[in-house]
């Protein structure tokens, strides 16, 4: 680590490497890899334990610190002139969905990564520690529920139950943090739900908005809440040629009746609500029998809490009087309140994106972010930018070089003032 | 094989043997069992070649003859008086939907082996011999298309492509029909598609027009013709919690409006159209993305060809006006048109049927059989039994023993007939 006595009395300024940066995305990009130019990096898979292993190369090279907590977070650390303040952390997670892109998620870990080397190359000291992180499965597709390093390390999930989760082989939660630990043996333990000064998460917009508008860098204001519901139709397997309409139990045709219903409750004229069915399962399956069971999720978001408690309560009665000749049942996954961030870091962040000529546009997330969790114990705040078209849980995500230096910049100023500050 | 001389001048009574009858299909349900007390059988494998060989056991043990075709059909054949003559056949299939019943298939198959034993045992001679025959393939279900084994032997598909399709875990057909070789080693070789003189199959009927009415005996005069057809409606990928209705291409909701007008379509008042979407496939299928693509089936099934075809027509049209931000590919598979069976077998069913006393009631088939293949070919027919609820390709498809055994009884009686005409 370098030290320059100067940095004590002149302010300098840590300037990001935006050829650096762009090349660790396309290193990042190759783990996991799709044949679309996409990425599949299941959380705590072989192929993330490899991206968590390449960053903690990159961060022995720089001789900053390791640590990873017992939910399988990995905190990088850059000491501070007061080492045992609580840190200024900034991070997102290394998981994808399974067709997911090159920049959800690793943008905001590689964007902190870089913004801690841009400070220390300028011999840059802080009086707080720095830290950037890789939260633990934020995506929720390897196992149940995302945002789950975040959530346990802020309080909102309880450690012991969320270890025993499985994903689909069986495999705990537990038996991953294992296997990363013995993945990065000389990591350090971090203390889980250890104080932080503050939080700031850089992410890829996930929408159309900055592109749209022209703009660089997105002061997000706050996370729209969501609720989320399984819904099991249950009706009787037939013969496809033998059996009459009016003797099916046909678990198909009923639960299409019921995402027309749920269809129509959703549809808002403003178009904020947004609403998914993005698993739709049929079994068992077969073109010559009639389905005798059909299970599909919900995903309903919208920045407006009362709005989620209103249309969130007409899933069930809309299923239930569209269950006709089957059985229905609706189960709802613990809601997502909306989360406003406010104060201390949206405010630096806007007061960076200013000094380096950003208006700083203030927006709002319709994604799901670790930011979220962390917002409810510590100071928070997030930094985006734009993506191509808006287009993310695809393949096909793509973001500009300079819009992701522009975005690990603010970070790096950021770190700098929250770290210093009284 | 049990030789008296009485048989030639006096008729003797082939009389069936419920109870044998009924312990073979429960011997035969072991093969397969699901712990929902149905059978999933997929066509020649493991359990499925088990349940060829207990047969060529009994058959072995009877002294009956034994051979297999070149696409994996099997008969055992008991000699004719004129061995040379072609042989009447009865039969069905051994293989099962995934959740299968017990006998869908099998009865067939049984109440054939039970005649031939039932004969021999009476010592009854006949000039033309008699076969007993499994099918292979005919739900379709591992390899596609289903009724396979009788669609080649009665010239409808092509041998050297049949062999040639794979199912899921790419295994073909020719290796399927090596395994039962050399699973039943003894087997003779029988000539694909040699004449036959008459086709006889029982079934249960998997509907409730017989069960509805208090009739054990159905003769069936024709079998409903089909068409099918794959939808894959192609969209884009996008983030669930960001990504504004205008901007989705969800081909989860296009589907979703072509299924709704499919079902306006085939929609009669008189319910004789069967209709039925029983796959429906959401890719990637994760909570937190927009739906990219879906993949559906489409069985449509009628009695009249002029409906088959005017509404089957509407089916790409329907589709094609439902797209609007997604692409739509439509594809139709090998139709069937429906088959009338008159004269010999059906007017000889009916026969045997009122001497053992059943009315013999006239009755259409919903379901698609290897004797609608035979009939394009040979003099064909069907008897149908009762099946509890008319439910089939179900776990809990179930019968009487009295109906099974009343099937077998007029099976026997048609090939005695049939067997000794000029």
């Amino acid at each position: 680590m370098s030290r320059d006595p100067i940095a004590r009395t002149r302010p300098r300024s840590a300037d990001v490497d935006a050829d650096r940066l762009w090349r660790r995305h396309l290193e990042m990009a190759r783990l996991g890899a799709t044949p679309k130019g996409g990425v599949n990096r299941p959380a705590l898979g072989e192929k993330d334990i490899e991206a968590h292993a390449l960053l903690a190369t990159w961060a022995r090279q720089r001789g900053f610190g390791l640590a990873i907590d017992d939910i399988g977070n990995m905190f990088v650390r850059r000491p501070g002139t007061a080492d045992d303040a609580a840190p200024v952390v900034s991070g997102s997670h290394s998981d994808t969905q399974p067709t997911g892109g090159r920049f959800d998620g690793i943008f905001g870990v590689l964007a902190a990564f870089e913004a801690l080397e841009a400070i220390d190359e300028a011999g840059i000291e802080t009086r707080r520690p720095l830290e950037a992180t890789i939260w633990n499965n934020e995506e929720g597709s390897r196992f149940v529920p995302g945002t789950m390093g975040s959530g346990v390390y802020a309080g909102r999930l309880v450690l012991a139950d969320t270890l025993a989760a499985v994903d689909r082989e069986g495999i705990t939660v537990a038996d991953a943090v294992a296997a990363l630990k013995r993945g990065i043996p000389d990591a350090d333990v971090r203390a889980l739900g250890a104080p932080i000064t503050a939080f700031v998460e850089a992410h890829i917009e996930q929408g159309p908005v900055l592109e749209d508008a022209g703009e660089v860098i997105g002061v997000v204001t706050g996370i729209q809440g969501s609720r989320k519901f399984h819904i099991e139709v249950i009706g009787e397997e037939a013969h496809a040629g033998t059996t009459a309409r009016r003797h099916r139990k046909d678990a198909f045709v009923e639960a299409v009746a019921m995402v027309n219903a749920l269809h129509e409750i959703f549809h808002d004229a403003e178009d904020l609500a947004r609403f998914t069915i993005g698993q739709f399962e049929i079994l068992p399956g077969a073109r010559a029998v009639v389905p005798g069971r059909v299970k599909f999720s919900i995903d309903f978001r919208h920045p407006e809490i009362s709005v989620l408690d209103d249309l969130g309560d007409k899933v069930e009665p809309a299923c239930r009087s569209r269950a006709r000749a089957c059985e229905v049942t609706i189960d709802e996954l613990p809601r997502s309140a909306p989360v406003a961030f406010s104060g201390l870091v949206p405010d630096a962040i806007e007061a960076a994106a200013r000094l380096r000529g950003y208006p700083g546009r203030r927006i709002f997330s319709g994604a799901l972010h670790d930011a979220g969790n962390l917002a409810r114990q510590f100071p928070a705040g997030m930094v985006f930018v734009p993506c191509e078209r808006g287009l993310s849980h695809n393949e096909a995500e793509n973001a500009k070089p300079s819009d992701l230096a522009a975005g690990a910049q603010v970070i790096a100023d950021v770190l700098v003032d929250l770290a210093n500050r009284d």
